[in-house]
């Protein structure tokens, strides 16, 4: 079974996924291409619906099916089993029990971010409001990442528009740290990280991408990548899953504008997309140090990070970042790439 | 001027890099593709110096340099000026002074890292710790970082095999979270952190590649990408400058070593290598808590990540990494490929 192993060093859990055991010819073949089984018979199209395991949940229309959210073929962890928290002389692991969703996110194959509709967006954010609060209910899960990977060398290995829901038995470091920083904030100033982030890049106005009723999108102030943009909720909200209707509306237009012009600027860049919102406030036998019993100070937001080139290599190892484009010239080509 | 500008949430710094300022276009043309214009005439190739700026460092043979160093054409940091931190709002910047060097490794053209040999290597460690030495006599910089970046991927520009030295006014937090981990575990057992994993991983010997009189190379047991090494020195050494003469072609030896097997084994893969050692030890007017006077409780090592795939878009930005290959395959695959 796969392990979570832990570096003393880096002080960071990864997945040691042997699930989905690699051997080098693996990565000599096929290197930024998609998979080819799945271009064939797609498995994720219409009439192929056997071909992608067991539904976990749907949104339909009359017997027709919109999203679907079905498991991960090659999971990185598993749904089954006990969490185990194992030594190794003076390493520690962690089996891989956690959960990894797919969400298949409209039956039609082709569909890239320019040509993104209200309503797949619409359903793709309430499927993945749906199963957090369903994956929440497991005490054996740390922290639940939503996210996307379009295009190769942004990690998806199939084309057909989806995305991801990871359960983990640990909280990720970026959001640990995250979370201590607006605790840190919330306990020296009353106020939210966030809220006083939206405050500045508001009257400022010159990272600003696009804003409507209820969210605003920004290219951060001291963005690590070209083009990187946030999207922040107005109201201050610490959960995702307390979105409402219409606030879900305002989303699937606030990523609906800035993946068309991201298409029209950057001619269909690569791009991740994930969801960062606070940990499940379930109450666990070893409640960690950086958690409130609820999270409150904390304000979920959409980070959507572009693949333009091979840079990140050197930066990945060292967390130091050069980042060619000022988030202030960012802003301003995409703002004026709305049509 | 570029500046360094710090993210509050995610308390990391990157550098706006205006003096590189690149429009959307930049990104569309040429992905991928080596500098043209140093294709043509390449400024690090023998006869063109004067193309190359200044010589900063050499090392000679006769009349004819074998490794030399010259300023970055497109600097993300420069040598001039007072060192200036400023609050803009809520958020903070510093001006972007420091240094960025560039090591022209040889006068040939065309090495691939299955065909470096012992000599080119042990210049390259002697010229960095050579500058090393000089640069960290200016009180300006808190950290200093030789690295090689191989291939496209890895975000090398320039086919001509070269290294670079950065110099920084700011620690960059995976160097802080390292210095940390070693000064808690110094603290807490007397003992050095990475001399401890080295003894593990010597008595285990099921992640270790290759080792010879002085250094040690690994697959690290919490290895977040396929085929990670790490190359430690046997003798507990803080500091990399202190590497003496015997050591350094010991260091050549095994460097080429692992080169020689990562060539073999997944055919010239894109490749990052990092020289990690401690701060500078000169007293500044804000030493900042994770520094001790002298860091002794610190072993300089050496990182080398493949680039592999595309994978690491989501991870990245999570800071929680996937792995489809084993430490433990891994290495085994490298120890039988020193042919």
């Amino acid at each position: 079974m796969s392990e979570l192993r832990y570096d003393p060093v880096k002080k960071v859990w990864s997945v040691i996924a042997t699930d989905r055991s690699r051997k080098p010819d693996d990565f000599l073949v096929k290197r930024l291409e998609f998979r080819k089984e799945e271009i064939n018979i797609c498995p994720f199209c219409k009439g192929n619906e056997d071909r992608a395991g067991s539904e976990i949940f749907s949104i339909r229309k009359k017997d027709e099916w919109l999203t679907r959210v079905v498991p991960n073929k090659y999971p990185a962890f598993r749904i089954e089993g006990e969490l185990k928290r194992t030594g190794h002389g003076m390493y520690d692991a962690v089996n891989a029990v956690g959960a990894h969703e797919v969400v298949i996110e409209t039956p039609k194959h082709h569909v890239n971010i320019g040509s993104y509709t209200d309503q797949i967006l619409y359903n793709l954010f309430s499927t993945f409001k749906e199963r957090l609060i369903d994956l929440q209910k497991d005490t054996r899960f740390r922290y639940i990442l939503p996210f996307k990977n379009y295009g190769l060398l942004a990690g998806a290995s199939i084309e057909h528009p989806h995305s991801q829901i990871i359960a983990l038995p640990v909280t990720p470091n970026v959001v640990k740290t995250k979370l201590s920083a607006s605790l840190a904030h919330y306990k020296s100033k009353e106020r939210c990280l966030f809220c006083d982030i939206l405050d500045q890049e508001r009257e400022e106005n010159s990272r600003v991408i696009y804003e409507n009723q209820d969210f605003v999108a920004i290219c951060p102030y001291a963005s690590a990548l070209p083009f990187e943009i946030s999207i922040y909720p107005k109201r201050h909200n610490h959960c995702f899953t307390s979105t409402d209707e219409g606030e879900m509306s305002g989303l699937a237009d606030i990523t609906r504008e800035i993946f068309l012009r991201l298409y029209n600027v950057l001619e269909n860049p690569q791009l991740n997309m994930v969801v960062h919102t606070s940990p499940p406030v379930v109450k666990r036998p070893s409640q960690p140090a950086y958690w409130t019993s609820i999270r409150e100070d904390f304000h979920w937001h959409i980070e959507i990070t572009q693949r333009l080139s091979g840079v990140a290599g050197f930066e990945s190892g060292t967390g130091f970042y050069i980042n060619p484009v000022a988030p202030e010239s960012a802003a301003q080509y995409l703002k004026g790439a709305g049509k």
